[in-house]
């Protein structure tokens, strides 16, 4: 319990809360109470009309909702979960201790009772757990006027009414989707059936994730897409809003997944310390591992350095040269397979553009590389010694090589990443930049033999 | 133009592929057109029914859209440009080189030619530029039953009639949003106004971007937004159809970013050999120039890397670390921002959180560096002289310090460069890790200089 007000203060807050939030937007009544503890929220809830606070709860925005739910008498708690929406209440009771999930199963009413003991088997982030089970279905041989006449009627309890769902009078399946726009301009004496598009709807099933189901609610501008089991029986809806939450959660993963971490799955400013050290030192300590790996291909060029400390001076700039345009790679490519620009097959496709792409980048690179040791070398700044043409040379092309090897083995991480069944955008700028760093310090010194090999080294 | 086929080849091809398409989905058949090359699209919309190239025109994903135009008899293209939806002919004519733009615009309808004018005014990615001026409004004196007719009849040249505006009958300023599915269920004698929720609805300003409209719709879970000018007047409303759109685009230039270059605006494999190369060239040659300052910090400890030439071999592995951990923050903070989980104002409450994580981390690395050089030394792996347990300690000590570095700058980026009026998502990967690679090496020689002083140094 955060005990930032006594118990008679945060009573006496929650009702003047409560009075003033009444009439306000509910996303405004959200992040007002977001920046409340727990108690605090949950004598709001209390303090709350019945309905106000249901409304408060169905918001995913509300950060809370489990925790505040878990502080009110159980059979207040079981009320408000009666009448939330049921992809809501799927999510809120996942976040339930074992225990207390199961005492309110028993206490929830029938209709939500059953509902949740579907809902919570399907695996989280998949069409199944977001989807909600209040749409509006009918069967196909309705006409518009009593399908209006319906829709009006249950318009209260469903989360949208705007895609309505035509069903085989018979066998219950899904034969067509209509749109209220198209029902309202449409004859009253017609039927519902004649009203739909002349073509199967767009479904999906429960398991697909919801990545997916983002892709073709974007792709075919639905408000909502249904989602059929293997009978091709409509058991939920994932509507437009959901959508729009898990592709800013997803979005929200991949940037920092990128910056090689482990997803939060929490806000920053709320994540606890513990769980903070843990979602980064992971990455951190695998890529420190690898990159070990450079101090053992630099023991074994020693005698090199022995032999040309000005060889040294570089090693920082041109192994970063090679992380930053794999990294580029890299993140191009885990978008254009999250946009399905681009397919796994597709991969020696990209290749043969990463090459050529790499050696011009390397190229320019290059150039600004050897222009740096000539201008140091000419005003004195720096004395590179009597071969200083020849290690502007070795710059040079070792920054041809290494980005060009760079821009390759960014843009292929994520083609493999896919291949062996993980998220491409696992492949972090810096996982990128530790693989090409190994590679890049091999291709420096190799470069450094063949040019220097019989003056400096 | 691409020679792909013959003209009188893609003529027959463009028959048969309308044929084909007629009856498909629209985004299929947008997507099998996209993979044609333009003038096989051009030929595909002459071929198609009008309304059903319009309908394929209107498709934001239509890649070709003003290029196939272009093609197309003037005339005809005139009259496709004056049946699309507002928002989506202003995106194309947006395209067109300015010639013919002026020649479009003195041949579309009167309607399409004003909307033009005012809509071309707006910045791109602004709420202006992907508005829609195809919206319902009414007086707030009309009845419910009125508006409803009113919304049947005007139902087929509306993007979205799921939102309806309610104006002052004599100012005709915004009064209240209403939904179609309230108005469906209310007294068909009632005003329309009483139908409404009694609040003054969310709307925006032409000016604000496009991503801000996006956090409204996605906050709100509004299925459009009205776009109001200085006297409150209507204007246009941005549906959540576009939002969606605007927040993939959005995704993927924070994406490209992040990993250190320009955005592309392009799919990766449409956009041109040579305008990948400037997008992708930009920022390797400022980070290349930036981290030549690595080169001017190692000379200056030229002495000390002559006496313990053992310190070289831990400099990649020492700055990677601090690179990862900060590309680690800055993900973190970018997304945190972009979220208005913190505001600019935050930024000291970041910092005091950053620097203890960054000493734990640097703490867990520090242990497995150590550890690392203890075990090298004890397998006989490598010998670092009789001064190895000094040298354990330097690269421990090394690490806390940098990690910390890299944590506390990677987080304080995203701040300065919304501060400086720039995008945060800017603070690429790679420029953090730039940054800290400077001031890494110069951690590295303190802490050696410290540590090994009067010993190897």
């Amino acid at each position: 319990m955060n005990a930032v007000a006594t118990a008679p203060e945060r009573d006496l807050l929650a009702v003047t809360l409560a009075q003033t939030l009444a009439r306000e937007h509910i996303a405004d009544i959200v992040e007002t109470l977001n920046d409340q503890d727990e108690d605090t929220v949950a004598a709001v809830l209390l303090a709350l009309p019945f309905d106000r606070a249901v409304e408060v709860l169905d918001q995913p925005e509300l950060a809370a909702a489990s925790e505040a739910l878990a502080l009110l008498p159980e059979a207040r708690a079981a009320q408000f979960l009666s009448a939330m929406a049921a992809d809501r209440v799927t999510d809120v009771v996942r976040e339930f201790d074992e225990p207390l999930r199961l005492r309110m199963l028993g206490r929830v009413d029938h209709e939500t009772r059953a509902t949740l003991n579907r809902l919570l088997t399907y695996p989280e982030q998949s069409a199944g757990s977001i989807m909600t089970t209040e749409f509006v279905s009918v069967p196909a041989d309705w006409t518009v006027s009593r399908t209006l006449d319906y829709v009006r009627h249950v318009e209260r309890t469903r989360e949208t009414i705007y895609a309505i769902y035509v069903l085989d009078p018979a066998a219950g399946t899904l034969l067509r989707a209509v749109s209220l726009r198209r029902l309202i301009s449409a004859e009253p004496q017609a039927l519902v059936v004649s009203a739909a598009p002349d073509r199967a709807p767009i479904s999906v099933t429960p398991d697909i994730d919801r990545e997916d189901v983002a892709r073709l609610i974007s792709k075919y501008d639905l408000l909502a897409v249904p989602v059929v089991d293997g009978a091709d029986h409509v058991i939920g809806i994932v509507t437009v809003d959901d959508v729009i939450d898990a592709m800013i959660a997803e979005t929200t993963e991949d940037v920092q997944k990128l910056g090689g971490m482990e997803a939060l799955d929490e806000p920053y400013n709320e994540i606890s310390f513990a769980r903070m050290i843990r979602k980064r030192a992971g990455w951190l300590s695998i890529l420190l591992v690898g990159e070990m790996l450079t101090a053992s291909v630099m023991q074994h060029f020693e005698g090199e350095l022995e032999k040309a400390i000005v060889l040294t001076l570089f090693i920082p700039l041109i192994m970063s040269s090679g992380g930053n345009s794999g990294s580029q790679a890299t993140s191009l490519l885990i978008r254009a397979l999250a946009l399905r620009e681009i397919r796994l097959g597709d991969w020696w496709r990209v290749a043969l553009r990463e090459i050529p792409t790499g050696l011009t980048l390397g190229a320019i690179l290059g150039a600004i590389g050897i222009v740096r040791v000539v201008v140091w070398q000419k005003l004195g700044l720096y004395d590179y010694g009597e071969h200083w043409p020849l290690i502007a040379a070795t710059i040079g092309a070792a920054l041809v090589g290494i980005v060009t090897f760079g821009s390759l083995t960014g843009s292929m991480l994520p083609f493999i990443l896919k291949r062996l069944g993980f998220d491409p955008a696992s492949a972090s700028a810096p996982f990128v930049a530790t693989l090409v760093d190994v590679t890049g310090l091999v291709i420096y010194f190799g470069v450094a033999a063949t040019i220097l090999g019989g003056t400096l080294l």
